[in-house]
């Protein structure tokens, strides 16, 4: 083996480990991740209807043919509000028996490497399996390159400096919330910017950022773009995109 | 060369790397750090005088002996305030003269990685770099796991869920404003906890959140600890301390 996959370390039987990929680029993933990918009986991922998986794609690279996988459909994604029954009750039902599928698994002594997009514990959907498995069975967590950290470094844009704070906001947030937080921040990093493009883009120019807001799509995938966002004019954005306000903290 | 090398790739002549290593366990290093640090002509690091660089001790698995290295000892570092000239002024004269060692570097078309804990544009000292040698050198900012991510993992707290807002506040804040942001967030992150333990805590309980928050020490290193901050009644932490609000967003 050599000295990287020596250091990765391989997978230990019945356990799950909620992997984190990053932010796209396969290169970003860690040694953990990337030996556990190598390594796991079972490499199981998250994907809507009818596509591959996110985390897969970006972890494709590492996946030799022939490997055990499963994916977990989702029923419904963005089709229905969050806060109505509509999502939450078919969600709920999929989460369960994704948890029942990884736990007749890991009860027959098999490894499972669970893949998601960033990190596991920043606003992952790994979430969800640990909080229905993680008292009956060994769970490792390995963190991942957040989609902040990858975008900052594709805009070429230094976040936070010195004393600086930074918020991190969903973009599902309402206008003048947006507008009030981002206000009162030194910093913010605004997720899930989607279809609420023009209503963050309102929110980021009620604060009076629209000058340093930077919009980042696809960052470290193929296909990227990284523009003002006072450029940008569309009502909608990809999944994948998200817009950057840097600090203007302590330069020494 | 293994896959996992295949896909890190290599160093170009007279590139300068920002390389995040991570938390600190070499395994949460990613596959573009851990390639780079081991093929850039010249492998640097920040260190305090008398100390081996924290980033160094991280990444030390990974550099085989007979590398040409350089440490960049700070002049001072937490002797004096930070808005004091006792601070700013010889550490920018330390910064002037360390950026012009690695141009000098670069114009003799050697590549130089730049190791730093976290990620680079994540309050990283690497920063202070970029914005002296962006312009006339050719940098790549290798992105890496922050802090919060493996001190999350570590401490087996998911940290945002679904609209959770989360806040990163530099302990050195004072009281009252750690406390109002505090009680104005779903999740939080405290970093820079060092010698200001005793206030944070004490913003933390004013803002009614001491049964949440998670204190984590040396996360994913070698001597870490976990402990409900209510638990914590020291003074001080080391460096390598940060307190963590997990949100209460959203669960499926």
């Amino acid at each position: 083996m050599s000295p990287l996959e020596l250091i990765a370390g391989g997978a230990e039987a019945g356990t799950l480990y909620g992997i984190g990929v990053g932010p796209g680029d396969v290169r970003y993933l860690t040694l953990r991740a990337a030996g556990l990918i190598r390594s796991v009986d079972v490499l199981a991922c998250f994907a809507k209807e009818g596509r591959e998986s996110c985390a897969r794609s970006v972890a494709a690279p590492l996946i030799e043919p022939g490997r055990e996988e499963l994916t977990l459909y989702y029923p419904v994604t963005t089709e229905a509000p969050v806060e109505d029954a509509a999502y939450t009750s078919p969600m709920r039902d999929f989460y369960e028996a994704s948890a029942e599928r990884l736990a007749a698994l890991l009860r027959a002594g098999r490894s499972v490497g669970l893949m998601g997009e960033g990190d596991p514990f920043f606003y992952g959907s790994f979430m969800h399996m640990w909080r229905r498995l993680e008292r009956d069975f060994p769970v490792e967590i390995v963190p991942g390159v957040i989609g902040i950290s990858g975008c900052a470094a594709k805009a070429n844009a230094p976040l936070t400096w010195g004393d600086d704070v930074l918020t991190v906001l969903p973009g599902t947030l309402d206008e003048a919330t947006l507008a009030r937080r981002l206000a009162d921040t030194d910093a913010a990093a605004i997720m899930k910017v989607g279809r609420n493009l023009a209503k963050v883009r309102r929110a980021v120019a009620q604060a009076g950022l629209l000058d340093r807001a930077i919009y980042v799509e696809r960052g470290t995938m193929p296909g990227e773009r990284v523009a003002p966002l006072a450029d940008v004019d569309a009502a909608k954005a990809p999944y994948f995109s998200m817009i950057l306000i840097p600090g203007n903290g302590r330069r020494i």
